[in-house]
């Protein structure tokens, strides 16, 4: 019997609070102990208990699996923080502005070390080289996703098709690996783990475009945070370079007039940039792009034969990602 | 029959010559590229071969491992140059100089990915799970030596146990790992990977004492640079930390002096300091150790019981690192 997404929380924070912490030297890994308890709402390790019940096996067997997701992702969080010279990260201090500069790139480079140890943990019986394989490839897309993102930053001449590759390697890569692994774990085939890889990349993909529709057109009291963020720093996202994409000249000319403005009123800009988007029905598009990544998503979880009850618990968590509202 | 040191040199810089550069994005890989292709002495892949050919097999079939080795080798050059804040490495500029922060964190990520991935190509009869658990201790360890060697920069009462643990973990951990992933690829057993790792362990320290030594005492002709550094940027070396250890009163006092000027003239710092070292008998002392280390290496090479000739390469390596003179 398949658990549910609350039970498989429960077995993977009782396993997240057995992890060893206070491991010496503390320059080193105080700052590891620290981002792995700031919290996070550790939906990555879930995936790969579910990729593994999928497959007719306990989620206990995929635990050290999903902390090698959880640490990877923890350690991707601590070195593109630096990278994005942010200084908060889930509401408190990033590790580099708590701990140096130097604290967070050699703290981050020792916690993928330990992804790595702990996907070593997984039973004997799952093939490590296999595992191995699907963890190393994940690791670096999600590193030329992060040099994509930075060099995007400096460009102007960025396509939606880029953008998708981008988006597909820095962030769905992850929970289509997550899925994956748990697979690998439960004795798969290479045609089921590849249908539960890109079942989670295009969930992954469609997640990533429904943020950054949140971020312009979200309900500030379901969404969490202020809206409009993504405009005033410029950011390439699905929407603007889809409205670039569809615009007229006049619309294009308006679009890029804002984007280029350094200064002025925040508010205006987002409201004007708004409105275009409007005009060129850039919500609705952006809905249907998102739609059609969902539509290919379940295609690929439909062409695993597994009994259904099985893949209940991946339907629930998919649908609770996608209920936050526009 | 095992290859000689020169033999050994060709198998794996023509295997390096074949590895695949130019990867896309280049922002990502250029300076991984740019790094792997500076040169260097590739000493620490060939001690992989080495292991590999010391327990009968070819070291062609080490080639994956010892790339492994290389690879996480300039992945630590890479980071720790950041760290360090140093403009050059091997006489050129260093990642970060080059590139700049972003690409040289990012990079060297994708680095140690890399390495992974090389040693997952290892011949698929030589256990995955040993490499693996070899390859993430040594890498954990390394990283813990680089943030003790942090540390101490920072500390006045590092020990001479607490400096030879650091040098043993940032240095000689990659030397001992090295011969044990050749060792594990010709299915050594357990007892014989713990002797070629002891033996590189302890060679990998004799060598930083002698490092050390010759950075005050070596003749700069042979050295190959400038005696002195080490006492000008007021180094916790093992020379200085003997010397802490071994002075009376006076000698200490004037030792903690010329070590807390900040100005002043560099060569009458050299000179004085020096001296002290002289008059304590710190370069004999210093040879002694490493003495020391060298003969427990060869213990435990003594220990692994294959026959002579294959020991010969091993034997041949070591004296050419040792006969560098004073």
């Amino acid at each position: 019997m398949a658990k549910n997404i609350a039970g498989l929380q429960e077995v993977f924070s009782t396993f997240l609070a057995a992890m060893e912490t206070g491991r010496e030297p503390r320059s080193l890994y105080a700052p590891a102990d620290y981002i792995m308890t700031l919290g996070g709402k550790r939906l990555r390790p879930l995936l790969t208990l579910m990729g593994c019940e999928l497959f007719g096996r306990p989620a206990e067997d995929a635990l050290p699996a999903a902390m090698a997701v959880e640490i990877f992702h923890n350690f991707s969080l601590v070195h593109d923080d630096i990278m994005d010279q942010a200084p908060l990260r889930r509401g408190m201090p990033t590790v580099h502005e708590k701990y140096g500069l130097n604290a967070g790139i050699l703290s981050g480079d020792v916690m993928l070390i330990d992804a790595y140890r702990s996907l070593c943990r997984c039973p004997a019986d799952a093939s490590l080289a296999r595992l191995m394989e699907r963890f190393n490839r994940m690791a670096a897309e999600v590193c030329e996703g992060q040099a994509l993102d930075m060099e995007f930053e400096r460009r102007n001449d960025v396509t939606l098709p880029e953008y998708l590759r981008m988006i597909e390697q820095k962030t769905a890569a992850l929970i289509g690996a997550g899925l994956a692994l748990g697979a690998v774990i439960a004795g798969a085939s290479p045609e089921e783990e590849y249908h539960i890889d890109a079942f989670g990349r295009h969930i992954g993909i469609a997640f990533q475009i429904q943020d950054d529709l949140l971020d312009t057109f979200g309900d500030p009291d379901k969404f969490g945070k202020k809206t409009g963020g993504d405009i005033v720093q410029n950011k390439k996202t699905f929407l603007l370079l889809k409205a670039l994409e569809v615009a007229d000249e006049k619309s294009r000319a308006a679009l890029l007039s804002w984007y280029e403005k350094a200064e002025g009123d925040e508010s205006e800009k987002i409201e004007e940039v708004k409105s275009i988007f409007q005009t060129l029905r850039i919500p609705e598009q952006t809905e249907a792009a998102k739609a059609s990544f969902q539509r290919t998503a379940f295609e690929h979880l439909r062409a695993i034969n597994t009994p259904d009850d099985r893949k209940a618990p991946i339907i629930e968590f998919s649908d609770w990602l996608f209920q936050r509202d526009v």
